[in-house]
Protein backbone atom coordinates (compact mmCIF):
# COMPACT_ATOMS: atom_id res chain seq x y z
CA UNK A 1 0.00 0.00 0.00
CA UNK A 2 1.56 3.73 -0.81
CA UNK A 3 0.80 6.22 1.54
CA UNK A 4 1.07 9.81 1.16
CA UNK A 5 3.94 10.09 3.46
CA UNK A 6 7.12 11.76 2.69
CA UNK A 7 10.17 9.14 1.70
CA UNK A 8 13.55 9.91 4.18
CA UNK A 9 15.07 13.26 4.19
CA UNK A 10 17.81 13.68 1.03
CA UNK A 11 21.41 14.06 2.32
CA UNK A 12 21.87 17.29 4.47
CA UNK A 13 22.51 20.41 2.32
CA UNK A 14 21.27 23.79 2.33
CA UNK A 15 18.46 24.54 5.03
CA UNK A 16 15.11 24.45 2.91
CA UNK A 17 13.27 27.82 2.05
CA UNK A 18 10.66 29.05 4.14
CA UNK A 19 7.03 27.50 1.78
CA UNK A 20 5.84 30.33 3.23
CA UNK A 21 7.98 32.92 1.92
CA UNK A 22 6.83 34.51 -1.38
CA UNK A 23 7.30 37.01 -3.73
CA UNK A 24 5.32 40.64 -3.57
CA UNK A 25 3.49 40.45 -6.88
CA UNK A 26 0.67 43.14 -6.88
CA UNK A 27 2.18 45.51 -9.44
CA UNK A 28 2.20 42.13 -11.87
CA UNK A 29 -0.60 42.44 -14.17
CA UNK A 30 -2.72 39.68 -14.91
CA UNK A 31 -4.79 38.55 -17.99
CA UNK A 32 -7.35 36.06 -18.55
CA UNK A 33 -7.55 34.22 -21.22
CA UNK A 34 -10.83 33.33 -22.00
CA UNK A 35 -12.12 36.15 -19.33
CA UNK A 36 -15.37 36.68 -20.61
CA UNK A 37 -16.31 33.28 -19.59
CA UNK A 38 -17.81 32.21 -16.21
CA UNK A 39 -14.42 30.97 -14.42
CA UNK A 40 -12.63 34.11 -16.18
CA UNK A 41 -14.63 36.81 -15.47
CA UNK A 42 -14.82 35.02 -11.94
CA UNK A 43 -10.86 34.97 -11.61
CA UNK A 44 -10.78 38.14 -13.12
CA UNK A 45 -13.36 40.05 -10.82
CA UNK A 46 -11.95 38.29 -7.68
CA UNK A 47 -7.95 39.46 -8.31
CA UNK A 48 -8.97 43.15 -9.37
CA UNK A 49 -11.24 43.09 -6.48
CA UNK A 50 -7.92 42.30 -4.41
CA UNK A 51 -6.14 45.47 -6.59
CA UNK A 52 -4.70 43.91 -9.32
CA UNK A 53 -4.56 44.90 -12.46
CA UNK A 54 -6.47 42.91 -14.42
CA UNK A 55 -6.67 42.57 -18.67
CA UNK A 56 -9.58 40.59 -19.68
CA UNK A 57 -9.10 38.97 -23.09
CA UNK A 58 -11.39 37.19 -25.69
CA UNK A 59 -11.37 36.47 -29.21
CA UNK A 60 -13.08 39.52 -30.06
CA UNK A 61 -12.27 42.39 -28.73
CA UNK A 62 -15.59 44.18 -27.94
CA UNK A 63 -16.74 41.43 -25.82
CA UNK A 64 -13.95 41.65 -23.54
CA UNK A 65 -14.36 45.28 -23.32
CA UNK A 66 -18.10 44.76 -22.43
CA UNK A 67 -17.11 41.95 -19.80
CA UNK A 68 -14.62 44.34 -18.46
CA UNK A 69 -16.51 47.47 -18.40
CA UNK A 70 -19.65 45.27 -16.26
CA UNK A 71 -16.72 44.20 -13.59
CA UNK A 72 -15.00 47.80 -13.18
CA UNK A 73 -12.19 47.68 -10.84
CA UNK A 74 -10.01 48.75 -13.24
CA UNK A 75 -10.48 45.72 -15.17
CA UNK A 76 -9.41 46.35 -19.22
CA UNK A 77 -10.67 44.15 -22.05
CA UNK A 78 -8.76 43.31 -25.30
CA UNK A 79 -7.98 40.45 -28.06
CA UNK A 80 -6.18 37.27 -26.49
CA UNK A 81 -3.26 38.57 -28.07
CA UNK A 82 -2.62 42.21 -26.88
CA UNK A 83 -3.87 40.77 -23.94
CA UNK A 84 -1.54 38.14 -23.43
CA UNK A 85 1.66 40.67 -24.58
CA UNK A 86 0.51 43.45 -22.02
CA UNK A 87 0.26 40.82 -19.02
CA UNK A 88 3.16 39.25 -17.05
CA UNK A 89 0.92 36.44 -16.08
CA UNK A 90 -1.11 34.98 -18.28
CA UNK A 91 -4.35 33.07 -16.98
CA UNK A 92 -5.88 30.34 -19.63
CA UNK A 93 -9.50 29.80 -18.64
CA UNK A 94 -11.03 29.26 -22.43
CA UNK A 95 -12.73 25.52 -22.70
CA UNK A 96 -11.10 23.04 -23.36
CA UNK A 97 -12.33 22.49 -26.90
CA UNK A 98 -10.60 25.66 -27.96
CA UNK A 99 -7.45 25.11 -25.68
CA UNK A 100 -4.83 23.79 -27.92
CA UNK A 101 -6.08 25.80 -30.87
CA UNK A 102 -5.89 29.19 -28.83
CA UNK A 103 -2.31 28.48 -27.55
CA UNK A 104 -1.16 27.77 -30.75
CA UNK A 105 -2.32 31.06 -32.08
CA UNK A 106 -0.91 32.85 -29.01
CA UNK A 107 2.61 31.23 -29.05
CA UNK A 108 4.45 34.55 -30.06
CA UNK A 109 2.56 36.70 -28.02
CA UNK A 110 2.96 33.92 -24.76
CA UNK A 111 6.14 34.06 -25.06
CA UNK A 112 8.54 34.47 -22.02
CA UNK A 113 5.31 35.14 -20.15
CA UNK A 114 4.42 33.29 -16.97
CA UNK A 115 1.12 30.69 -18.39
CA UNK A 116 -1.20 29.45 -15.54
CA UNK A 117 -3.24 26.82 -16.93
CA UNK A 118 -6.81 26.18 -15.06
CA UNK A 119 -8.60 24.68 -17.76
CA UNK A 120 -10.35 21.10 -16.30
CA UNK A 121 -10.97 18.61 -19.74
CA UNK A 122 -14.05 17.32 -18.75
CA UNK A 123 -16.89 15.64 -20.85
CA UNK A 124 -20.71 15.16 -19.38
CA UNK A 125 -23.55 12.36 -19.92
CA UNK A 126 -26.32 11.25 -18.11
CA UNK A 127 -23.76 9.73 -14.97
CA UNK A 128 -22.68 13.19 -14.63
CA UNK A 129 -19.24 14.63 -15.41
CA UNK A 130 -15.81 12.09 -16.07
CA UNK A 131 -12.42 13.09 -16.88
CA UNK A 132 -11.39 13.17 -20.50
CA UNK A 133 -8.54 11.62 -21.51
CA UNK A 134 -5.63 14.11 -23.54
CA UNK A 135 -2.81 12.94 -25.20
CA UNK A 136 -0.16 15.04 -23.72
CA UNK A 137 -1.21 13.75 -19.83
CA UNK A 138 -2.86 16.78 -19.30
CA UNK A 139 -4.72 20.09 -20.68
CA UNK A 140 -1.56 21.52 -18.42
CA UNK A 141 1.01 19.53 -20.44
CA UNK A 142 -0.79 20.12 -23.41
CA UNK A 143 -0.16 23.91 -23.22
CA UNK A 144 3.40 23.35 -22.18
CA UNK A 145 3.70 20.83 -25.06
CA UNK A 146 2.82 24.04 -27.40
CA UNK A 147 4.56 26.52 -25.57
CA UNK A 148 7.70 26.19 -25.24
CA UNK A 149 9.38 29.89 -24.90
CA UNK A 150 6.77 30.38 -21.97
CA UNK A 151 6.52 29.53 -18.55
CA UNK A 152 3.69 27.43 -18.37
CA UNK A 153 2.05 26.59 -14.36
CA UNK A 154 -1.24 24.97 -13.35
CA UNK A 155 -3.46 26.29 -11.03
CA UNK A 156 -7.37 27.55 -9.93
CA UNK A 157 -9.08 24.29 -11.12
CA UNK A 158 -11.28 23.79 -8.02
CA UNK A 159 -13.05 27.01 -8.13
CA UNK A 160 -16.50 27.29 -8.12
CA UNK A 161 -17.51 30.26 -10.84
CA UNK A 162 -21.00 31.05 -8.29
CA UNK A 163 -19.07 31.94 -5.84
CA UNK A 164 -16.10 33.84 -7.23
CA UNK A 165 -18.41 35.73 -9.55
CA UNK A 166 -21.05 36.82 -6.14
CA UNK A 167 -20.17 40.10 -4.48
CA UNK A 168 -21.56 39.52 -1.91
CA UNK A 169 -18.82 36.41 -1.02
CA UNK A 170 -16.19 38.11 0.91
CA UNK A 171 -13.94 35.16 1.14
CA UNK A 172 -13.37 32.16 -0.91
CA UNK A 173 -13.02 29.25 1.66
CA UNK A 174 -10.11 27.06 -0.47
CA UNK A 175 -6.86 26.47 -1.04
CA UNK A 176 -5.21 26.61 -4.89
CA UNK A 177 -3.13 23.31 -5.49
CA UNK A 178 0.06 25.34 -7.73
CA UNK A 179 1.85 23.03 -9.83
CA UNK A 180 4.67 23.38 -12.36
CA UNK A 181 8.22 23.00 -13.22
CA UNK A 182 10.17 25.91 -11.84
CA UNK A 183 9.75 27.06 -8.73
CA UNK A 184 9.95 30.33 -8.87
CA UNK A 185 7.18 30.42 -11.03
CA UNK A 186 5.00 28.46 -8.89
CA UNK A 187 5.48 30.73 -5.64
CA UNK A 188 4.45 33.53 -8.08
CA UNK A 189 1.36 32.07 -8.78
CA UNK A 190 1.19 30.63 -5.16
CA UNK A 191 1.11 34.26 -4.28
CA UNK A 192 -1.29 35.68 -6.63
CA UNK A 193 -3.64 33.22 -5.30
CA UNK A 194 -3.21 34.27 -1.64
CA UNK A 195 -3.89 38.16 -2.72
CA UNK A 196 -7.63 36.51 -2.60
CA UNK A 197 -9.31 36.86 0.52
CA UNK A 198 -9.66 33.08 2.36
CA UNK A 199 -7.67 31.64 -0.47
CA UNK A 200 -3.95 30.11 -0.22
CA UNK A 201 -2.10 28.84 -2.74
CA UNK A 202 -0.13 25.55 -1.88
CA UNK A 203 2.28 24.04 -4.03
CA UNK A 204 1.09 20.29 -5.56
CA UNK A 205 3.29 19.15 -7.46
CA UNK A 206 5.27 18.59 -11.24
CA UNK A 207 2.94 19.09 -14.27
CA UNK A 208 3.10 15.37 -15.14
CA UNK A 209 1.14 15.21 -11.76
CA UNK A 210 -1.65 17.88 -13.36
CA UNK A 211 -3.97 15.47 -14.34
CA UNK A 212 -5.62 14.55 -11.48
CA UNK A 213 -5.63 18.02 -10.07
CA UNK A 214 -7.46 19.08 -13.42
CA UNK A 215 -10.02 15.49 -13.21
CA UNK A 216 -10.32 16.15 -9.51
CA UNK A 217 -13.38 18.45 -10.66
CA UNK A 218 -15.57 15.57 -11.61
CA UNK A 219 -15.21 15.02 -8.19
CA UNK A 220 -16.11 17.90 -6.59
CA UNK A 221 -19.24 18.11 -9.07
CA UNK A 222 -20.61 15.11 -7.80
CA UNK A 223 -19.98 16.43 -4.26
CA UNK A 224 -22.17 19.74 -5.36
CA UNK A 225 -24.80 17.45 -6.93
CA UNK A 226 -24.84 15.73 -3.37
CA UNK A 227 -24.58 18.10 -0.99
CA UNK A 228 -26.30 20.97 -2.79
CA UNK A 229 -22.98 22.94 -2.15
CA UNK A 230 -19.92 24.97 -4.00
CA UNK A 231 -17.61 23.13 -3.11
CA UNK A 232 -13.52 24.02 -2.80
CA UNK A 233 -10.87 22.29 -1.30
CA UNK A 234 -8.09 22.68 1.60
CA UNK A 235 -5.19 20.98 2.27
CA UNK A 236 -4.49 19.93 6.23
CA UNK A 237 -1.46 20.02 8.35
CA UNK A 238 -0.28 22.59 6.19
CA UNK B 1 -13.99 26.61 -19.22
CA UNK B 2 -15.85 23.83 -17.47
CA UNK B 3 -16.48 24.74 -13.62
CA UNK B 4 -17.35 22.43 -10.73
CA UNK B 5 -20.76 24.29 -10.28
CA UNK B 6 -23.47 21.71 -10.87
CA UNK B 7 -26.02 21.80 -13.83
CA UNK B 8 -29.39 23.22 -13.16
CA UNK B 9 -31.48 20.82 -11.17
CA UNK B 10 -32.96 17.59 -12.42
CA UNK B 11 -36.77 18.02 -13.22
CA UNK B 12 -39.55 17.84 -9.61
CA UNK B 13 -39.30 14.56 -7.95
CA UNK B 14 -39.23 12.87 -4.25
CA UNK B 15 -37.12 15.33 -1.74
CA UNK B 16 -33.72 13.99 -1.61
CA UNK B 17 -32.62 12.34 1.28
CA UNK B 18 -30.37 14.31 3.75
CA UNK B 19 -27.03 13.14 2.37
CA UNK B 20 -25.36 13.49 6.51
CA UNK B 21 -28.15 10.63 7.32
CA UNK B 22 -25.66 7.58 7.54
CA UNK B 23 -26.57 3.87 8.61
CA UNK B 24 -25.27 2.54 12.11
CA UNK B 25 -21.97 0.42 10.95
CA UNK B 26 -20.81 0.35 14.54
CA UNK B 27 -22.08 -3.81 14.69
CA UNK B 28 -20.12 -4.40 11.31
CA UNK B 29 -16.97 -6.70 11.09
CA UNK B 30 -14.17 -4.42 9.18
CA UNK B 31 -11.51 -6.54 7.79
CA UNK B 32 -8.29 -5.22 6.13
CA UNK B 33 -6.41 -7.20 3.37
CA UNK B 34 -2.89 -6.36 3.79
CA UNK B 35 -3.32 -4.89 7.36
CA UNK B 36 0.39 -5.83 8.08
CA UNK B 37 1.25 -2.73 6.00
CA UNK B 38 1.37 0.66 7.19
CA UNK B 39 -1.70 1.85 5.61
CA UNK B 40 -3.68 -1.05 6.81
CA UNK B 41 -2.26 -1.73 9.61
CA UNK B 42 -3.26 2.77 10.63
CA UNK B 43 -6.71 1.64 9.70
CA UNK B 44 -7.22 -1.21 11.50
CA UNK B 45 -5.73 0.59 14.77
CA UNK B 46 -8.10 3.48 14.29
CA UNK B 47 -11.08 1.47 13.58
CA UNK B 48 -10.58 -0.78 16.24
CA UNK B 49 -9.78 2.46 18.51
CA UNK B 50 -13.03 3.65 17.56
CA UNK B 51 -14.88 0.78 18.60
CA UNK B 52 -15.19 -1.63 15.44
CA UNK B 53 -14.79 -5.07 15.62
CA UNK B 54 -11.10 -5.16 13.32
CA UNK B 55 -9.87 -8.35 11.31
CA UNK B 56 -6.29 -8.30 9.83
CA UNK B 57 -5.45 -10.19 6.99
CA UNK B 58 -2.44 -11.56 5.06
CA UNK B 59 -1.00 -14.16 3.18
CA UNK B 60 0.00 -15.41 6.13
CA UNK B 61 -2.07 -15.88 9.11
CA UNK B 62 0.74 -15.66 11.61
CA UNK B 63 2.22 -12.37 10.05
CA UNK B 64 -1.60 -11.28 10.70
CA UNK B 65 -1.64 -12.59 14.03
CA UNK B 66 1.58 -10.70 15.33
CA UNK B 67 0.31 -7.52 13.66
CA UNK B 68 -2.82 -7.82 15.32
CA UNK B 69 -1.78 -8.89 18.57
CA UNK B 70 1.03 -5.76 18.46
CA UNK B 71 -2.18 -3.74 18.05
CA UNK B 72 -4.45 -4.68 21.14
CA UNK B 73 -7.92 -3.82 21.24
CA UNK B 74 -9.75 -7.01 20.05
CA UNK B 75 -8.10 -7.17 16.87
CA UNK B 76 -7.67 -10.77 15.28
CA UNK B 77 -5.55 -11.67 12.84
CA UNK B 78 -6.16 -14.43 9.80
CA UNK B 79 -5.17 -15.29 6.55
CA UNK B 80 -6.39 -13.15 3.80
CA UNK B 81 -9.18 -15.85 2.84
CA UNK B 82 -10.74 -16.06 6.18
CA UNK B 83 -10.21 -12.35 6.61
CA UNK B 84 -12.55 -11.84 3.86
CA UNK B 85 -15.00 -14.41 4.71
CA UNK B 86 -15.63 -13.32 8.66
CA UNK B 87 -16.09 -9.26 8.25
CA UNK B 88 -18.71 -7.49 6.51
CA UNK B 89 -16.83 -4.64 5.41
CA UNK B 90 -13.32 -5.75 3.46
CA UNK B 91 -10.71 -2.80 3.19
CA UNK B 92 -8.32 -3.74 0.49
CA UNK B 93 -4.71 -1.70 1.73
CA UNK B 94 -2.62 -4.36 -0.37
CA UNK B 95 0.34 -3.19 -2.76
CA UNK B 96 -0.49 -2.33 -5.59
CA UNK B 97 1.62 -4.82 -7.46
CA UNK B 98 -0.23 -7.24 -5.65
CA UNK B 99 -3.98 -6.27 -5.99
CA UNK B 100 -5.14 -8.27 -8.98
CA UNK B 101 -3.25 -11.22 -7.91
CA UNK B 102 -4.95 -11.27 -4.63
CA UNK B 103 -8.34 -10.07 -5.70
CA UNK B 104 -8.75 -12.76 -8.12
CA UNK B 105 -7.77 -15.45 -5.05
CA UNK B 106 -10.36 -13.98 -3.03
CA UNK B 107 -13.48 -13.39 -5.65
CA UNK B 108 -15.06 -16.44 -3.79
CA UNK B 109 -14.40 -15.24 -0.35
CA UNK B 110 -15.28 -11.86 -1.37
CA UNK B 111 -18.87 -12.43 -3.01
CA UNK B 112 -21.57 -10.39 -1.19
CA UNK B 113 -19.11 -8.43 0.84
CA UNK B 114 -19.08 -4.74 0.62
CA UNK B 115 -15.33 -3.99 -0.45
CA UNK B 116 -13.85 -0.54 0.07
CA UNK B 117 -10.65 -0.46 -2.06
CA UNK B 118 -7.81 2.54 -0.80
CA UNK B 119 -4.73 1.55 -3.39
CA UNK B 120 -3.15 4.03 -4.85
CA UNK B 121 -1.29 2.90 -8.29
CA UNK B 122 2.14 5.18 -7.71
CA UNK B 123 5.21 5.07 -9.42
CA UNK B 124 8.57 6.51 -7.86
CA UNK B 125 11.85 8.26 -9.60
CA UNK B 126 14.43 11.11 -9.04
CA UNK B 127 11.87 13.62 -9.37
CA UNK B 128 8.80 11.49 -6.62
CA UNK B 129 5.90 10.22 -6.86
CA UNK B 130 3.36 9.91 -10.39
CA UNK B 131 0.35 8.27 -11.58
CA UNK B 132 0.66 5.14 -13.18
CA UNK B 133 -1.45 4.02 -15.88
CA UNK B 134 -4.48 1.32 -14.99
CA UNK B 135 -5.51 -0.77 -17.71
CA UNK B 136 -9.13 -0.86 -15.97
CA UNK B 137 -9.06 2.86 -15.54
CA UNK B 138 -8.02 3.00 -11.43
CA UNK B 139 -7.23 0.34 -9.21
CA UNK B 140 -11.62 0.56 -7.83
CA UNK B 141 -12.09 -0.31 -11.51
CA UNK B 142 -9.77 -3.12 -11.51
CA UNK B 143 -11.65 -4.44 -8.30
CA UNK B 144 -14.90 -3.80 -10.00
CA UNK B 145 -14.42 -5.78 -12.44
CA UNK B 146 -12.21 -8.58 -10.79
CA UNK B 147 -15.01 -8.78 -8.34
CA UNK B 148 -18.44 -8.69 -9.91
CA UNK B 149 -19.78 -10.45 -7.26
CA UNK B 150 -18.98 -8.08 -4.69
CA UNK B 151 -20.41 -4.58 -4.05
CA UNK B 152 -17.21 -2.37 -4.68
CA UNK B 153 -16.32 1.34 -3.35
CA UNK B 154 -13.02 2.96 -3.38
CA UNK B 155 -12.32 5.65 -0.17
CA UNK B 156 -9.37 6.45 2.38
CA UNK B 157 -6.84 7.10 -0.17
CA UNK B 158 -5.60 10.03 1.01
CA UNK B 159 -4.30 9.64 4.67
CA UNK B 160 -1.05 9.35 6.24
CA UNK B 161 -0.08 6.03 7.56
CA UNK B 162 2.56 7.80 10.00
CA UNK B 163 -0.32 9.90 11.58
CA UNK B 164 -2.76 6.70 11.77
CA UNK B 165 -0.25 4.80 13.64
CA UNK B 166 0.39 7.49 16.20
CA UNK B 167 -1.05 6.52 19.32
CA UNK B 168 -0.47 10.53 20.78
CA UNK B 169 -2.70 11.66 17.64
CA UNK B 170 -6.40 11.77 18.96
CA UNK B 171 -8.02 13.07 15.96
CA UNK B 172 -7.49 12.91 11.76
CA UNK B 173 -8.13 15.95 10.48
CA UNK B 174 -9.37 14.90 7.49
CA UNK B 175 -12.15 14.58 5.11
CA UNK B 176 -12.39 10.66 3.16
CA UNK B 177 -13.89 10.88 -0.31
CA UNK B 178 -15.84 7.95 -1.12
CA UNK B 179 -16.96 6.35 -4.52
CA UNK B 180 -19.19 3.94 -5.83
CA UNK B 181 -22.26 3.14 -7.83
CA UNK B 182 -24.73 2.18 -4.91
CA UNK B 183 -25.39 4.62 -2.55
CA UNK B 184 -26.77 2.17 0.00
CA UNK B 185 -23.03 0.72 -0.40
CA UNK B 186 -21.44 4.27 -0.24
CA UNK B 187 -23.24 5.67 2.93
CA UNK B 188 -22.40 2.79 5.01
CA UNK B 189 -18.18 3.72 3.67
CA UNK B 190 -19.06 6.83 4.88
CA UNK B 191 -20.38 6.33 8.33
CA UNK B 192 -17.54 3.84 8.52
CA UNK B 193 -14.77 6.51 7.67
CA UNK B 194 -17.04 8.70 10.27
CA UNK B 195 -16.49 6.34 12.99
CA UNK B 196 -12.89 7.70 13.49
CA UNK B 197 -12.51 11.40 15.41
CA UNK B 198 -11.71 14.44 12.78
CA UNK B 199 -12.66 12.33 10.13
CA UNK B 200 -15.50 12.74 7.99
CA UNK B 201 -16.52 10.42 4.94
CA UNK B 202 -17.70 12.41 1.97
CA UNK B 203 -19.61 10.96 -1.35
CA UNK B 204 -17.20 11.92 -4.60
CA UNK B 205 -18.90 10.32 -7.25
CA UNK B 206 -18.64 7.01 -9.54
CA UNK B 207 -16.05 4.64 -9.99
CA UNK B 208 -15.32 6.27 -13.00
CA UNK B 209 -13.63 9.06 -11.04
CA UNK B 210 -11.45 7.08 -8.78
CA UNK B 211 -8.50 7.31 -10.94
CA UNK B 212 -8.04 11.12 -9.98
CA UNK B 213 -8.52 10.45 -6.43
CA UNK B 214 -5.69 7.58 -6.43
CA UNK B 215 -3.54 9.13 -8.44
CA UNK B 216 -3.40 12.69 -6.14
CA UNK B 217 -1.77 10.97 -3.80
CA UNK B 218 1.43 11.85 -6.04
CA UNK B 219 0.38 15.43 -5.09
CA UNK B 220 0.15 15.23 -1.44
CA UNK B 221 3.54 13.37 -1.44
CA UNK B 222 4.47 16.63 -3.15
CA UNK B 223 2.82 18.74 -0.37
CA UNK B 224 4.47 16.71 2.15
CA UNK B 225 8.31 16.97 1.09
CA UNK B 226 7.46 20.97 0.56
CA UNK B 227 5.93 21.07 3.97
CA UNK B 228 7.24 18.93 6.02
CA UNK B 229 3.63 17.93 7.05
CA UNK B 230 1.20 14.77 6.54
CA UNK B 231 -1.06 16.25 4.69
CA UNK B 232 -4.87 15.52 3.96
CA UNK B 233 -7.68 17.05 2.37
CA UNK B 234 -10.84 19.06 3.76
CA UNK B 235 -13.85 19.61 1.04
CA UNK B 236 -15.25 22.87 1.83
CA UNK B 237 -18.76 24.37 1.73
CA UNK B 238 -20.48 21.43 2.98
Amino acid sequence: MTTNDAPAAAPAKAPAKDPWELPDVSGLVVGVLGGTGDQGRGLAYRLARAGQKVIIGSRAADRAQTAADELGLGIEGADNAECARRSDIVIVAVPWEGHAKTLEALREDLAGKLVVDCVNPLGFDKKGAYALKVEEGSAAEQAAALLPESRVTAAFHHLSAVLLQDESVEEIDTDVMVLGEVRADTDIVQALAGRIPGMRGVFAGRLRNAHQVEALVANLISVNRRYKAHAGLRVTDI
